[in-house]
Order: structure tokens, then sequence, then C-alpha cells
């Protein structure tokens, strides 16, 4: 059988280990893996070559993605994903493995309900934020490489007395801000789904700790937040209460480096699984973690709504900031 | 309502945001926290102060434990016991929250059933092999230290074509070597709890690698494990066949560190979850992760067998290492 | 003999190593000292405190300053330096160990002129940009932050083929850019000093590195170089060229942190000096390393012209990135 | 041109550094240069290839070398060192790039006065123990290694007040343990090149700091001191004085990883120069760091004694660790 494997979306630490899981994994049931490269994209070219074992070597330790990423808008439309179908059928690829997010998980489902094109997904995506799993690949590294980060901010802010904005990744989820608030110890969390926190409710904790007599405050925000972004939130502070602030954008930071153990301990498990899976005649389905065993899903499940973070880890970042 | 807090047996990353939790949650719940030093020992010296909420700043992103610990046999006598709960009760002190592995948890367990001390325990080994709990505080940081340097010797392995066994922690479990053998893509692992994991078929899957072109190869060997520790194993492989192999006890160094973001949410979770509880009148339980919630368990139930790492995890070592 | 220390601007990893070796130094030759805290704004407001050696305890490794910092234009004014010269006479400190950049020599050398007060200087600033000296505190740890930093970038940039400026710290200084920039095996620099890496011909290396067959770059950006910051020129290139590109502004990110050995090891080494030689009965002076070993300068050499960065290393960032 | 270029003796974080920059800087001057794999055993068996620039991309992060190396005892033979330089003029090599330490320049001080081979050195070892150089790739990044190590074990000692003997690397030379001594800010060092530091007077040191209330301790032990490895001398300990110490060998793991940023930049400017003058007809040097400034030697400038750690570094860390 030959299948082929795919990273789609933005990258993610990770996903390195998820190839080479799926390269070996095949290798050892006697299977042949083709590399697409730079995603549906890739796909529409046939950018594609056969992935030796060899060829999994020494990167299991690298972040980023071997085989290139792209975002592939082209695929929205029925047409692309007919000719997308037809490319594989003609090389012989039998089944595909998409390691990315949403987007890459909703194309997949479409290519399988449309042409029949069996497809495993991986979860690969730095914002945690996909039904039915409670890990996606890339989430505990980047939230690592936050708190590392802040914990130098924090140096510089205990050492002037001064306050910090901090800006995580997020567009429209919050998880990454409120687990890298709880694990930087900041003293507030602005984050998208929380329609509680805003901009009054974070002067008055400021407020209350300045009166406990902290003189130095981290305010973790995420990219999306309905008060507007650390730059914003940032302006109005100033001009408001003449704060004395910073703001810091991690940006990019986050999405590169070294996967952590966890990341790469579940890209291997899930590239196993895929391919076990495809190789037994499953057809539509992704992998997750739930309640910290491997979980599989119906790929139609990906069109569920995105899961939010837990409400009391938002509430327990005031308690543990007196 | 007096608590107080210690920290007992080996340290491990994470505890120091446990200790935080636990003196700001009850901060915010108007109770006061009195901080034992060196554990039981200290306890059955009254080496104890108040912890004010501000003692605890900047402690979050520290290794070790700021109440410093200790291994205390004497408290296995019950008449120590008897003068520890005395000390407890004449200083006020009416809960106590108790940080570590086994052994310390089986002594706050004693320390209720005789004298009605009532007591929560917090997860704290790097060994993450407590019943009821899917993960120990420690544990997470311990593998990524573990990860990250063999990461390191994978540089000078690859370059001179070398095999190096590299022994890790766990006297009795084998949770943090498989774990780490994944996630550092070793050739092969030999953990305590894996009978079928010989020296003979560690030799044949060396011989296999070999044979595929593999020069160099890296070992994961658990400190307890039964064919013989690292330099046990090595010195027979250079007996036997004559390899130029290395070995290296990372020993020490996996216990330090500044804690993960995973040991710091978790230490905060836990920290604050067992003063909720202790002010709610529950009197003996211990504290976990289980299906990636937070789980409480009766404190008897220290007393059940440890857990086993995952046997699919072990088998995954050798069709990864293809 | 009483001295103070202070810090003093912004803060630099390796300034508590400094502090530490004051402290230390001074207790091993009988003499005493006094921590000034937040620089001399501290000063003028009598905010000092004995520092004994043992609170120097687990300072060594620690970001930022223990003795906080802050800066303070007050002393640009006679009459507030008069006022500061009393109140070191008045609680009997003889001598002030000073550690910071440009601007606070600036100030220690006017005590020293107008009132006589017997002042070393300790470089402390991550810009290196002091005359005088090969090096100063904190430089090497920004400069291996930066250049981990873009090791995670790299990470993406190489997964979508994509150009990413990154912002450094160095509002006057091109110091840290073109360290970084061949540190981290940038496609380009943009530093202040060099007046020949214009727009125009960053444009037609990042051309030269497209038709060679490159697809994804990184340009370092220092903070004040002559062509706009990184996001002026981002925004240029998009307009001009269209161009798929990321910006990333390091910021505070790059200022905290661990100390590297080497800042470590220069803190000890100039804080021991400084209080030898005070001790010793030498006035105004500073410390610093050239040629690879410990230099001394008369504190008004620090009105001299600041150094530029070597001119080689600016070629070479071009020649490496064919 | 045809250059050759090869790594030898123990791997160092840095040599691909180095390694790309030769690679580079001779396609920029239009010539052409071989990669020789296994370092001298490689060139024996003619074992080598044409390097192209882009072989060269994402190496400069990377430990290790990807020539990779051996130790190749043949070489001392007069009869092979012929054979050596037929094989280069058959294939034309020219010239030849040799990134090592002490014996790799031997063997290629011998190939130039015995058969007129041109050569340049690179500096490439962890110990920092070459004649004429302030500075050898690799020892930067072990030393940070080396720290970081130590910065964890300072947890535990921390937290149980308890004695570490910490043993890195050095069999010859002290220059990796005082450095590191400094840095992590031991309470002693032991190391070769320093006959003062007896066992007598480690233990009086030990003893006068437990006298002033210090009840952690980290002694850091050369690889080949005299007074015996840091397990020879905590036996010792042991048996003398009942101490309940811990030792740890750090070992292999501080060969590895990540290239600092000095030994990215050292490695860059070292490839660099070397290739620009074997081009420009230089025939037997090595290249170094003297007074900051990048230094040319004669190539049998190698036969000089080797340099001593500082002495002053040594009694400065019984003075910071009060």
């Amino acid at each position: 059988m030959r299948l082929g494997v795919l990273t789609s979306g933005g990258d993610a630490p990770g996903m390195n280990a998820a190839i080479r899981a799926v390269v070996r994994q095949a290798d050892a049931l006697g299977h042949e893996v083709y590399g697409i490269y730079r995603g549906y994209q890739g796909l529409l070219e046939s950018d594609w070559a056969p992935l030796a074992t060899r060829s999994c070597a020494n990167i299991l330790q690298r972040g980023g993605t071997i085989l290139r990423t792209a975002r592939c808008p082209e695929l929205h439309h029925p047409e692309r994903r007919a000719e997308a179908a037809a490319k594989l059928r003609k090389v012989g690829i039998e089944a595909l493995v998409v390691i990315g997010g949403d987007g890459s998980f909703r194309a997949a489902e479409a290519l399988h309900r449309e042409h029949g094109i069996a497809c495993a997904g991986i979860p690969g995506t730095i914002d945690n934020d996909l039904p039915g799993t409670d890990r996606t690949l890339g989430f505990d590294t980047a939230l690592n490489t936050a708190v590392e980060a802040i914990d130098r901010i924090r140096d510089t802010a205990s050492s002037h007395g001064r306050l910090f904005l901090v800006e995580v990744m997020g567009r429209s989820s919050g998880m990454l801000a409120v687990h890298t608030a709880i694990a930087c110890g900041a003293e507030a969390v602005l984050y998208p789904e929380s329609p509680n926190d805003t901009y009054e409710s974070l002067v008055s904790q400021l407020h209350a700790n300045w009166i406990r007599g902290k003189r130095s405050s981290i305010v973790v925000v995420a990219e999306g937040d309905g008060v507007g972004n650390a730059v914003g939130v940032g302006e109005r502070l100033k001009r408001d209460y003449g704060l004395d602030l910073r703001v810091v954008v991690l940006g990019h930071v986050q999405r590169g480096g070294s996967p952590s153990a966890l990341d790469r301990i579940w890209g291997s498990r899930w590239g196993s699984e895929a391919v076990r899976r495809l190789v037994a005649g499953e057809r539509a389905f992704y992998l997750g973690e739930v309640g910290g065993v491997l979980a599989v899903q119906p790929m139609a499940r990906i069109l569920d709504p995105h899961p939010v973070p837990p409400k009391d880890l938002g509430a327990l970042v005031s308690v543990l900031a007196r």
C-alpha cells in the first residue's frame, strides 16, 4: 500500500516526530510512504517523493516540518479537490495522513466525502483548539516557550517595578494565554472566550495588586482578546492612567523550536497509530488525546465547536497573583 | 484555620509552585499557613514559621523547594508520630499539606489514622510512580531534562558512529526511561517492569540496526533495570562484543531545574485545591490527574500497587528506531 | 571601610554576579557593603541597607538585579549631585561601586569630580557600547537569547519559505545586531553604524538569494537602524514588492534570563577587582576587558566616542548567506 | 583551487559553523571544497565528496559535525602520512582545512613538513588547551552546558543541604573546571594544574564553609585532577568524614548541543579566514583568538606547551564562596 503524508497550515513543533513515525511504522508493516511537500498546494502540483526511513534520521528533535507547509485556499473549491483526488489516484497514493489543524482536516473530510480518499488526521497546531482532543502537537512546546520568555521579562519587570503586557498567540482561542498565565504567575490574563475580563476588571485588579504592594506585574493577553490586543490595551492604560508600561508581542518565536518531550511522544504515537489504522482499512478519522489516552474521532467531528479554556484556570490566575 | 505545609523525600521541580498556591489560596480564603522546614524531620524539631504571601514571590519558576526537604525514617516509629501530632496540636496546626511521594504519603496516612491529623497529599516526585494519578510534580521537567541531555549526546554519537548507554532515574519504575526513550528516539530501552527486554534481546536489536546501516545508537537504561544498570550492561557488551561504547549516568542533573509549564500548572492547581478541600473539612486525601482532569483519592489508596509504563510505548521504541 | 553598591539604567544579566562579588570580596577584606536600591534614585532617597554575604546566596544565576534599578534624570542637576554626596557622607559610605552603562558612569564621574566621592564603574548594559572595554555585562546573554529566538523563527521561515525581519535591541549601536546576524546565519543585517546597508542594498541582496534558490530569509534589524526599524522596513518591502513577510520585534525578552557563563565570570571578576582597587585607595575608574584581560580605565574615559562593530563582521554576513 | 576540509578528534560544537564558512567563503572566491568524512581515517580511505553551499544550509546551529569524526592513530606512522598525501594529490586537493585539537594539528604539521601539503588549522576542542589561542571551538558551549547542569544540581543541593562533587571534562586541563567553578558559584574546585588544591585544603575549605553556616556545597572536579577524580574524592570524603555527599559525572552531555553564539561566530570567522589565507598562498598555519582579535600562528607552534588556567581565577573561587 502506498500512503501519502503532508503537513498543512501553520507549522508546529512535533510535526517531524509524526512524519518520522508515519514513515517508520509503514516500513515496519511493509508499506511505502510518499512525502507531499508544501501541504495541499504541493499535492495540486504533484510535488512529492518517496520518503525512506533513513531520511527521517535526526528529525525528531527539529522544529518546523521537513515537508514544508503552506496554506492552500484553492482547496476550498470542489473542482480543485477533484483534481487533487485524481492526482493521488494516478500516482497510486491510496491513503493520506494529514498533519495540521482545523482547516486542513476540513479539506481532508471533503476529500474523503466527495472522492473516497482515505484520510487520517493528526492534530498539529500550537493553538490546541480542535474539538475531540485535549492536546494538539506544538501546544506544549509553545506553552513552554512563552513561559520561558516571560520568565526573562519578569527579571526586568521586577528590577524596574514595571508593568508588562505580553501578547501570546491565539487569534480565536485563549488556551495558550490562560495556561501561560498560570505557569508564569501572571497577575492577570485577557482572552477571547472570557467576556468578564474587561478592561475595567483588569484595571481594578492591577489597582488591588498595587495597594497590596506589588510593584511589578505581568499581564498575558491573547492575540485576539475582546478588549483589544496588547498594543491596544497598553495604549489605553497609558492614556487613562499614565502608567509606565511596556508591551511585548512574542509572535513567531512561539511557533518554532525543538519540540518538548510530550509533543515528541504524541507525534510519535499518533504517526504510528494513523498508519496502523489506515492499513487496517479505516477511512476518515483523526487522532487525539482524551483523558490521557489515545482517542479516535470520525473526521466529520472537526465541524464541532471549538473547545474553550477551563473556567477555573482563569479564576485561579487572580487567586495566585496575591 | 492554621495549615501546615511541608515537602518531603526527594525534591522535585514544581514543589515551589505548589507551596505558593497553598499559601496564596489560604490567604484568599482568610486562613494562615505555616511552612515546615526539612519535611517530617523539621516537624519533629518544630522547625517552622508563618509563610506570608509575599514570601512566595518569584518562587514559581525555581527548582527545588524553599522549605527544603529531608528523608525521615524516624517517622516509621509510632511513638515519633505521636510526638509529631502533639507538636502540631500545640502550635495549632489543624491540617497538613504534604508534598512528596510514596513514603511521605504513607506517613501522612498514619498520622491521620492514628492521630486524626487532617492531611492532604500533593504528588511530588520525578518518578511518576504513584497509584491513582497519571502525573506527579517533576516528572515532565525531568523528562524534558533527560531528553535535552540525550539530544546533546546524540550529536556526539552521530559524529563518531558510536553506541551510548544512558542511565536515567527510576530505581523501581520505568516510567521516566520509556517516555525518555520515545522522546529522544532511542534505539532501545531497558527498564525494570519489562521482563522481555533482556540483554539478549538488546544485543539482537543492536545487531539488526547495524545491519540496517545505523552506525550510532542510544540505549536508555533505567537505574534499576533487571539486566544491570548502564555501567553493568556496558561492561558486558564490551566484554562480549568488544564494542566501542560510552556510558553516561545522568544522575542528579535530572532532579533540578526550573519546572516545565505543566509542572507549574499542576503544582498551582493542586496547591489551591488541597487548601479548598481541607478548609471545607476533608480529612485524608491526595490529589492527582486522571484522564486529564483533577482527581481526588483517599489517602489510603497510596498503599495500592504502583502503576507500570504502558506496554505499547515500549514496543513503539523499536518500531521507530528503524 | 564602608562601600556602597548600586545598579543603574537598564537591568542586565550578570549584575547580580557583580553585586555578589562586591559583597563577598569586601567581606573577605574586612569591609562592609551597603546595597543602594533603585540606582541613583534610591541614593537620593537614602533607600539603602547593609548587604550580608548570606544575602547574596543563590543570586549568581538570576537575571535582573536584586538591588532593583531605575533611570534618574534628576542627577543631571548639579544640586542633586551635591545632595547625593552629602547623603553618602552622612551615612559613612566612602566609596561607590556603580554597575550600569554610559549615563550611570557619567553621573559617577561628576560625583567624583565635583564632590570627591570615590567611584568604581562596572560595565553593565546589554548594548556593549562603552568605550574602553570589549565587553559589558549582559551582552553575551542577550546575544545568546536573540540567537535562540531566531533559531526558532528559522524553523518557521524554512517550513513556509518565508522572509522574516527580526528586530534586536540597540538604539544607537549595531553591536548586538551584527553579532546576532553572524551567529544565527542571517541573510542580511541592518544597523545604525553601517551607512552602506541601505534599503536598496538589502533588496538586491534578497533578490540575489532568491535567484540562488533560497526561499526563506532572516534579516536582522537593529532597533535604531538608519533605514527605519523592522516594522518600517517590512511595510516598505510589502508595499514595493508585495512580499509575504513577517516582522518579529524581540523586545524585552532579550534583557532578562539567567546570565551566560561569560557574564557570570566577568561580573564576578569585576566585582572583586572593583573592591580591591577602592580599598587600595583608587578613586575614579571603571573596569573592562581589553584583549581578553581585565582592564582599568579612568572614569573620564567614558566621555570618549562609542565603539562601532567591526566592519569585517558585517561583510561576513553576506558571504556566509550564500 | 580544490580544498579539502575535515574534522578530527573529539567533536565540538561550532565545527559545523566552521565547515559552513569554509564552503561558502570558497564558493564566494570561486573555489571548490571537498568534504572528507571521519577525519584522517576517511582521508586514508578516500571517503570524500564535493560539498555544495546548499549542503551547508541549517547546520550552523547543530552540534557535532556533519563530516563525522574519528581518532586516527595510524597517521602517527610516516608511511601512512605519505599515503595520505598521495591520495590528496591524486584527487587534486591542494590544501587542507583541519578542524580539531592538538593531535589533529600535529598530524597536519607533519603532512606539511614532510609532503608540502598546505594546511590550515581551526581550533576545535572543548578543552581550550591549545597554545597560541585564548579560545577553541566548543569551549564556550561546553562551559555553559556544565554551568546549566550545575544550576540544576544546586536546586537539589540547597533543598537537601547536601555536598555534591561534580566532575567536568578536562583530562589534562583545568580550563573548563575553573571557569565552570566561577560561573556556577562553586564552593571549591580541583584541577590538574593546581598543586595546592589538595585533598587536605578541600577538607579545610568545606569545614570553614560549614562553620560559616553553609549547609550545601558544590565542588567542581576536573576529570584528571591530581587528588583523584570525583568518584575517588567522594569515596575518600565518605570514608574519612562520613559525609552524605553525591557524585555526578557530567560526561558526554558537555560535548554536544547547539553551539553558543560565540562558538558560532568564531567558527564562522575562522572558517572564512582559513580559506582566504590558503587561497592567498599561505601554507602551514592555524587560527586563534588572542586578545580578542583573530590571530594566526605557524602550525609548528602547536608543539609549544599547553596554556594553564589563570591563577587568580582559582583563588577567586574561595573568595566568592563565602
